[in-house]
């Protein structure tokens, strides 16, 4: 684990698998009741996924030489964010999926009722899991702050009113700047908080904190673009979920407004934008460089 | 207001007309986008509602001496979680309700999509608030704490695995101890919450959290015992909700395993555990002895 500058910069599956093991240890026990909501949130969370948000809370950490140890609590965090959004984005009265990461989602395996309530519980264990858990060398000043931009990323100015942007829209005929904004609030929230998150628990000054937003603003949508041309590119098998899905449910995307090509040389833009705002941070944004090209040019 | 200990105490609905002030100041406009979910957030928390969870942060912060002031957004905090919680339990896939104070519920109003955002953005907003609204006197430690309380209180182990201990007695039997357990949960870890939040905020030593703590918890179980006391009892256009829910719902209840005679002695207990909890505060714990007779003498 890198825990200096000077350490090596470790793989991205070492980070996934160190976010793994800290959200298999923070999550409750299947045992222990309310037992079936227990299972609910670890089914939600540990059946795979690409753990973005956590590798931006360990790469924005590490560019700011915050050892892995202050991480943890962040990391796990912004992923049962993303986790429990998931959940309560694939109810019936929302998306209405049945299929996530190629297995049933929650509520097809375990009922409405405890996916809605796995969703909340996952919600509040993140907040109470960035209050609780000691951090070496995070202040609770800092830790305020990383509580109070978790918490502006998650709701109706972030995440949440991005869902709520994302069912009126479909059917709606959108221009570029509101589906940009619409994302921005979807999932550009929760990953620029990311990135924020992981930047204050290493103790980075307010220049820094702002390049890092301008990164963390363009990787998202990256990831957005990238996720709409994977939608009409890719395979169900590979995707894990429904491909074609955006199409069916006549829902705006980048392919669809801009076009394919068009799509992709916005994409390549954002890439620039995100790798141009860490040129201020040397060396030590390496890990935070691969995951803005990994964003782009992932294939699920 | 009262912000000394020798300043009048100010009565329940000067302090009720506060809270909804704050919430009213803190939820965001109805016209501004997402309009829809801001529009259903405050129908949700601004219809009404006893107020009980801010009223015992504002009487557990004046027993020590807090400014009111430091106590708008911990108050407003818990009273954003309860709505949300209500908001949730309300939807078909849970106790299907279709009217709350009065009122049609809120996915009957706005549909179950933004009801279900609207609860989760609740829920984010409340931590938020405790994160962002700057309160004289209140250090960041505390502050710390509080967002920790507030988080364990909504989680698997607080409101949300009450909420899944509750649907999963639906046509069971419980002891009364399963019954109380699953209330100390469900209600009562918000209740607790909300008057540790409070003596938080107005710098408790551990002895005095300790003693509120036995106070907060004896309130929060009598005022599920006079909930299923007027259940049986009240008539539906006092209580604003559909009487006799329960009993139709084959759900447990104080009266259904104890009996009517037992479950008022039982509340007589708890009034008298609460109060007892208070002596050491003396004179400055007097809007907190009227919360505890409130929740047991309420007629809705």
């Amino acid at each position: 684990m890198a825990t200096r500058p000077s350490a090596p910069v470790p793989s991205l599956q070492t980070l996934i698998a160190r976010a793994d093991a800290a959200l298999a240890r923070v999550l409750p026990p299947e045992e222990q009741p309310p037992a079936e909501l227990h299972r609910a949130m670890r089914y939600a969370v540990l059946g795979g996924g690409k753990r973005l948000r956590p590798l931006l809370v360990y790469a924005a950490g590490a560019a700011l030489g915050a050892p892995d140890a202050a991480l943890d609590a962040p990391a796990c965090a912004v992923e049962l964010i993303h986790a429990y959004s998931l959940v309560h984005d694939d109810l019936p009265a929302m998306d209405d999926d049945d299929l996530r990461r190629g297995r049933p989602t929650c509520h097809i395996a375990f009922g409405e009722a405890t996916a809605i309530l796995a969703g909340d519980a996952l919600q509040a264990l993140a907040f109470e899991l960035l209050a609780r858990d000691a951090a070496p060398g995070v202040d609770a000043a800092a830790r305020v702050e990383m509580l109070r931009t978790l918490g502006a990323a998650c709701g109706a100015e972030g995440m949440a009113g991005g869902q709520a942007l994302d069912l009126a829209a479909v059917g709606k005929t959108l221009t570029l700047a509101e589906l940009e904004r619409m994302h921005a609030y979807k999932t550009g929230a929760l990953i620029r908080a990311s990135v924020r998150l992981g930047a204050l628990a290493g103790g980075a000054d307010a220049a820094t904190l702002a390049a890092l937003d301008r990164y963390g603003h363009a990787v998202g949508l990256a990831f957005q673009v990238q996720d709409d041309i994977l939608d009409v590119e890719g395979a169900t098998e590979v995707l894990g979920k429904t491909a074609g899905k955006d199409a069916a449910a006549a829902k705006p995307t980048f392919p669809s407004i801009l076009g394919m090509a068009a799509s992709r040389r916005r994409l390549a833009e954002l890439t620039e934008a995100a790798l141009d705002a860490l040129r201020p941070l040397g060396a030590r944004a390496a890990t935070l460089a691969t995951l803005a090209r990994y964003a782009a040019e992932r294939a699920h």
